[in-house]
């Protein structure tokens, strides 16, 4: 059948599977099953609706329960279960024969899942290649699964000392297919880099959304809410089990990122306190001109995604009720 | 010419005067000489290129430079000038026969100007009716200048224990004239709400925004930002001289909501720290459903007001890349 196309390229591996068909695994495999790249896509889940489903919207050739049967003769294994259950996960695959097959993960952290491999497979770090693709949905599920949903997006591999060459050029070209924009970095400054721009501003929409609900029980002070604050709440609408397993997983770097802000935070409350019309100036005047950076960073990226980008293009600089 | 329209009321006031013709005093010039509720609509502005234009643009009727011309026979005088200026405005009329003029603002903090008032005016307070909207637009300047800017935008009227109920009943009945939602609030209450939906989501935002751009000169990170920082980076965009202005005109009410924002942002620093789940989850679940009851409330004032609904209706809950 994968035939048929005259463009079909030759494929890269034989066996790809794929643990957990959530929104980034399921869409990972459509993507990868759809490119012809690989000879058979195999998923696995706990869940038997979403093995069935999976099968029906052609995310995946076909499904297993378990997943010592999954890995039989698998090329490359990807891992898309919740940051918390990596661990367990690479505990199973340490009871497995798995020939010469190269383990990859999606996780939103590094550290912990390559801590958990170094004591689960200590042997074997050769195999590993962590990863992590900055892409979502509003959707989940693997209804939802989107074979072009990294398209655009950067994907962030984190090699370890030990991994071999082959098998990260094997997950960067298959990332690739899927239009990523990949780059590799150290686990540490991923963490960091995450913990920074991602986690943190996580933490703190959590924070102010639930400090305002938690004074106003009737929820009266969200009635004049407007522009800016709209924002805080749309980031504070994320699930909050997933966000509980990401502040856990990286909680070190978090940690380390919010002292730097609250330090920071500190000063600028005493340039309030102090009228210090200087150094508010400056704060300010700077934080407009990375933000004009980061614009053009993104209306870069925006091609084919206006998802990503409409609320930046719609609403720019100034805007916001006071 | 106004009296073509069949349905165009009698005129409520005779000569309105707006100081300030900036976006927000050029649209609610514009607003209510297109609603035929004035006889007159007169702006002062200190710039002659926007005097000249807002005639040009049908703003107003007509223009003045200065004050003491522009209030002569004034019924109502709108002061739409930069927050911090105006207790210089205030002390101006202070020294102006003004007859039965009412006095009204629209400063996103009141307590500054209250105070301002009692100290100019202080046998005249009752002709003050201290007023926010709370609209604003990406654009700036009397050009953008538009008449249906403040349509179901809510307005807070915050008048003083010795402001005459006429006034306030006429000034209420002007903003109503152009579609806004008018509710009444104490000067205080106002000054805490509007710190703590508004002032301090800006100043987290430009404080997150400058705290990641300093520690990086090549702004290197914002390569990998995405879902959660965009929000921020929007905020942090804002206007520098505007958002300075207010953080000094609403000092005391800022730094008591960033105290509790602080002690709170302290615990959940405790709970991550700790791995404490139950709490995680506890705050992060109270958040979304606020989330959820803010989407609401957004949602009911949605209709017209494309601009400030898209990004959340575009992106729902949980979507950000992590």
């Amino acid at each position: 059948m994968s035939n048929e196309h005259p463009a079909r390229p030759a494929p890269l591996i034989g066996r790809l599977v794929v643990v957990g068909l959530g929104l980034i695994g399921g869409s990972f495999a459509k993507g990868l099953r759809e490119s012809g790249l690989c000879r058979e896509v195999v998923g696995v889940d706990l869940d038997a609706r979403s093995r069935e489903r999976a099968v029906e919207l052609g995310v995946v050739d076909r499904c297993e329960a378990a997943l010592a049967q999954a890995c039989v003769g698998a090329d490359v294994i990807q891992l898309a279960v919740p940051i918390l259950a990596m661990e367990r996960v690479l505990e199973v695959l340490a009871g497995l024969e798995l020939g010469s097959a190269v383990i990859t993960d999606v996780g939103s952290a590094k550290g912990n899942i390559v801590r958990a491999a170094r004591a689960a497979l200590p042997g074997q770090l050769n195999r590993l290649v962590p990863g992590h693709p900055i892409a979502g949905s509003e959707q989940s599920g693997v209804e939802a699964a989107n074979g072009a949903l990294f398209k655009r997006h950067k994907v962030i591999l984190t090699p370890l000392p030990e991994t071999d060459a082959a098998g990260l050029a094997l997950v960067d070209a298959l990332w690739r297919a899927l239009g990523a924009d990949v780059e590799h970095m150290e686990v540490e400054r991923h963490d960091e880099v995450l913990a920074a721009t991602s986690h943190l501003p996580h933490l703190l929409a959590f924070n102010l959304v639930d400090s305002l609900a938690r004074r106003d029980e009737s929820l009266e002070i969200f009635r004049y809410a407007a522009g800016g604050f709209r924002d805080f709440t749309r980031i504070a609408g994320s699930d909050p089990v997933m966000w509980h397993d990401i502040f856990l997983a990286n909680r070190d770097a978090v940690l380390r990122q919010l002292d730097i802000f609250r330090a920071d935070l500190d000063a600028l409350r005493e340039a309030v306190s102090q009228g210090d019309s200087d150094e508010l100036m400056t704060v300010f005047t700077r934080a407009r001109q990375a933000r004009e950076h980061f614009g053009e960073i993104l209306a870069r990226r925006a091609h084919g995604q206006p998802s990503v980008t409409s609320s930046l293009h719609s609403k720019p600089i100034g805007g916001d009720p006071q």
